[in-house]
């Protein structure tokens, strides 16, 4: 029987709930009703919309086949009927109607419903610190906002900008401004990494030194105290210093939008979200909700998790239009995915960091792998960086993340592990895991495979290892005179720094090591270093079954520190 | 305690199953022996080698640090023993030895082993016709056969070459003689489509497509009855026509190499391959094998696979290896991925295509979607075209095989899918996967996503289909005067068809179609055509709703026929 529903919020979550309902009930009635005049954009293309990748607000706003998804096109391709610059303002769950008011008229108006879908979407934080409504000081909240923005700095505002919060937001914002506006653009972050909560304090570091190398500038671990000017925005006053700027942009994480949600006595968790079920029903059954005001179930730690990310809400915007139309479809929750372009190179990850992790009470350790792309003896190839988290005793993984050049190749590394997480797959599983090989696209046992191997061989305590931040201490201390820095390359490679530092750096290449066994200290902790920590690994175990246990592989070798910036290497320039 | 391990056969599963070993247990002797003075060597590379993507053969046997993999490396950084140039002869369960003998000297000695590992391999077949003994006529055995094709090309005696085989083997070949060294290379293949038993004929249509744009020939369906020449090769002969030619390459297939195992009274199978059970072992438990020689698990069908594929051939040296070692681990089995670079494109796939699956029995479907592998308003994008093959019913996944310009976003697809196909998934969890987001590298609803979608509408009879061949047929057939195309796109793009084909061609865009119903013919069958097949099925929607049900949609829209070659489309070049 035809239906009415009515949706409020015409971004992601909504418009796509809305079709999929019309798609299979084409006799029900749809009113979708926004904020907002524009509707039913891409927001995660706003940045490439602020860098000029993307030259129109337009183009955001259209389908493959160009047609601008406005008012009329709802209506003549969707037989859907729009109300823009419409806020909800109250739900009568009693008499089944929203009450709403047009913000140009005024107006008021009542619209009775069957069903009621909510995709009221997040609101970016504002600091509550002074100046913060200083002229130049932006959230990215809206694509009117990215317009915005954009006039301020096309009229040539804009010489310096501070972005506070590093974040996927803000980084990829500083990246627009830095890359293709050439604005000097500063990053400021609470925490005391990038991309805090989603990666590695390793691979953060990674991913900042190129960051770095690309001109932007990074002040971690640092409080926005107050923003000053007279009118408009001239510095940012943090608690260690202060901060020339032209323009601030505020990338401090979002609040989901459930006042209204909260004001019709559905159940709202404690952080703010709207509480559902898996067929995406609120604590009423006529009233769905979905996308960035809700919580949804982590399926690694099976507590209530929340990701405002366009991409669920696409999903779960289908599954309540299923649902609407009598359908018994049912989200399950989600692991995390995630993938940032930063310059020339792309961060991905799925699931829980290993800090994220520890903070959810998994006893977990991580491997770490560095590897081409394609088969080594292909011409065109490049290093990849992964990272796995792993279980103890278990050996289920939790998660893992990624950071290299090739971009596509990375997003089909972390996507062929996204969707296995929820499996409860163990290192085993990663070790054995089919993928299709062929040269120029991958390697017989390609880095992920290789990735499953390394976290077996961590967990089982015969491959003992370090990072490089933990190199850079011990680097740091050599002096004491207790470490010596074993270099298992051959002599070429290992010359330099043999040369440089005689008393710290040794060179025995791993196929000599067997018969060169006496020239290794039986006194000193050993640092095995190769170029990417696999014949580190081999001369490990030839040191292990000769009764010299005290050694530790260097995971991802040379090319790690070489990512990581490390100062060491240095002397490779010279 | 120590033991004394045999391997047999040193190119891809021996040297992972010994050095495996080797990392567990140190103390054990290993002795490796091959027919062959080059061993450990990336045999999947051999078209690259040959193409001169890859210029030294040595590169082919070298470690990602440029360590040549002979039986010094071996030796020195392993401490395996490799006889090389050594045939083993037969094997002496009882007594628990290895009868060999070394090729050069031809002395014969015996190798007791506690376990032995065969990794004997499979040859490729040679067609049983007259003249297949030619000079100038290959089959791709190993890489001093590819030394051999190299140096002739090098010398300037080919200018002309044909490839028996259609196969991925084949394929790569082929492209390798045509793509560097320019040579005039036609393909004969038995069956009625290249990448038989592989991908669907549609999208082997639009595969071979490319290539023929890219100079190569097809000669499809036609059997090659004998080779002529005195004493080269100058005719190859087929039942259709006689090709000059100065080499010719076989590439039909490979069988499995286990005379030595037979002898000794192991299980092989009727097809020839060695019977191993999940630990690799065969039915003598001391004995394992694995690689190109045994038959393992197809996942899907849950009936022995036969798939000789170096990647399958690590991950169960791996196993071996481990199992070797007092360990218990299993290799399940496997699903069949696989990918293949033709020129620009690559084809990947896996599981089961539409008409294996039909031919094991399942009732399936396929689904066909092209989108932009990343997000359609990103600058940088390309179309991708994936096939999905579902069982009806169940809607459980069975396979899938993708074609695009993208080749690590394709490999990232199909990575993505091929590790779930063990876990039966359906369409639902296709249409849910969580793959990261961000608009350089995919779409808020990635490809795959809709592929899932698309899948179920077929499934639930919303969408009826259409592809290209089909299309094809009837568009041949159009003065019949039973069907008419109808065009869904905007005026612009179907007004250069209208114009030539007005009987035939109609154009009403989706968004017109509820207010111009009455033009559209009651009496005929509709196809209904757009860009992708996205609007068509809206269109297809709202006739639906009004009664008219008698309509096809073209799968994959315009982008389809372009891909598969499609002379209607000639109207829009002139």
């Amino acid at each position: 029987m035809p239906q009415n529903i009515v949706v409020i919020g015409a971004v992601a979550l909504g418009p796509k709930a809305a079709c999929c309902l019309k798609r299979l009930e084409p006799d029900s009635k749809v009113i979708m009703v926004d904020r907002d005049n524009l509707i039913s954009y891409g927001g995660c293309g706003i940045p490439y919309f602020i860098s000029g990748d993307v030259s129109e607000p337009d183009q955001l706003q259209s389908t493959s086949f160009h047609m601008l998804r406005d008012k009329k096109f709802f209506l003549d391709t969707k037989d859907i009927n729009v109300m823009t610059n419409t806020e909800a303002i109250s739900i009568d769950r009693e008499k089944k109607n929203v009450l709403v008011q047009n913000f140009s008229d005024g107006k008021r108006r009542e619209l009775p419903y069957d069903k009621l879908v909510l995709g009221t979407g997040s609101s970016p934080r504002r600091l509550p610190v002074s100046g913060s409504d200083l002229e130049g000081v932006f959230l990215v909240s809206d694509l009117n906002k990215a317009i915005a923005i954009k006039r301020e700095i096309a009229e040539g505002k804009v010489e310096k900008a501070v972005i506070i919060g590093a974040g996927a937001i803000g980084l990829e914002i500083a990246e627009s401004l830095a890359d293709l506006w050439g604005i000097e653009t500063a990053v400021v972050e609470i925490m005391d990494q990038i991309l805090p909560g989603i990666i590695s304090p390793n691979m953060a570091r990674m991913a900042q030194y190129h960051l770095e190398e690309n001109d932007l500038s990074f002040y971690l671990g640092e409080k926005v105290e107050r923003f000053e000017g007279k009118t408009r925005i001239e510095k940012v006053v943090t608690n260690k210093r202060t901060l020339n700027t032209d323009m601030v942009i505020m990338a401090v994480g979002v609040t989901p939008n459930s006042d209204i949600a909260k004001k019709a006595g559905l159940e709202v968790s404690a952080n703010g979200a709207i509480v559902v079920n898996k067929k995406m029903q609120t604590s009423d059954p006529d009233i769905y909700a979905g996308g960035d005001c809700v919580e949804i179930t982590n399926l690694i730690t099976e507590k209530p998790g929340y990701w405002p990310l366009g991409s669920l809400a696409n999903r779960q915007g289908r599954i309540i239009g299923r649902n609407l139309a009598g359908g018994n479809a049912e989200f399950e929750g989600a692991v995390g995915s995630f993938v940032i372009k930063l310059f020339e190179i792309s961060v991905a990850s799925a699931g829980l960091s290993l800090e994220s992790a520890k903070k959810e009470g998994f006893d977990a350790i991580s491997a770490f792998v560095v590897q081409f792309d394609h088969a080594h003896f292909y011409p065109e190839k490049d290093l990849m960086y992964l990272e796995l988290v792993v279980e103890k005793g278990s050996g289920q993984v939790l998660g893992i993340q990624g950071l290299g050049n090739t971009g596509d190749g990375m997003m089909g590394r972390i996507s062929a592990v996204a969707p296995l997480l929820k499996y409860k797959v163990t290192t085993e599983d990663i070790s054995n895991l089919e993928l299709p090989y062929s040269p120029p696209f991958s390697s017989a046992m390609d880095i992920l495979n290789a990735l499953g191997n390394t976290a077996e061989n961590i967990l089982a305590g015969r491959n003992r290892v370090i990072e490089a931040d933990e190199f850079a201490d011990w680097w740091e201390k050599r002096d004491n005179g207790d470490t010596l820095f074993l270099d298992c390359r051959e002599w070429g490679n290992a010359q330099p720094f043999v040369e440089k530092y005689p008393e710290h750096w040794k060179s025995i290449p791993q196929g000599e090591l067997r018969t060169r066994l006496a020239e290794v200290p039986k006194d000193k902790k050993l640092v095995l270093i190769c170029n990417t920590g696999v014949r580190s690994y081999e001369a490990q175990i030839t040191l292990d079954q000769m009764g010299i246990r005290d050694s530790y592989n260097l995971q991802g070798g040379m090319a790690a520190l070489k990512k990581w910036g490390q100062p060491i290497l240095r002397i490779l320039k010279s």
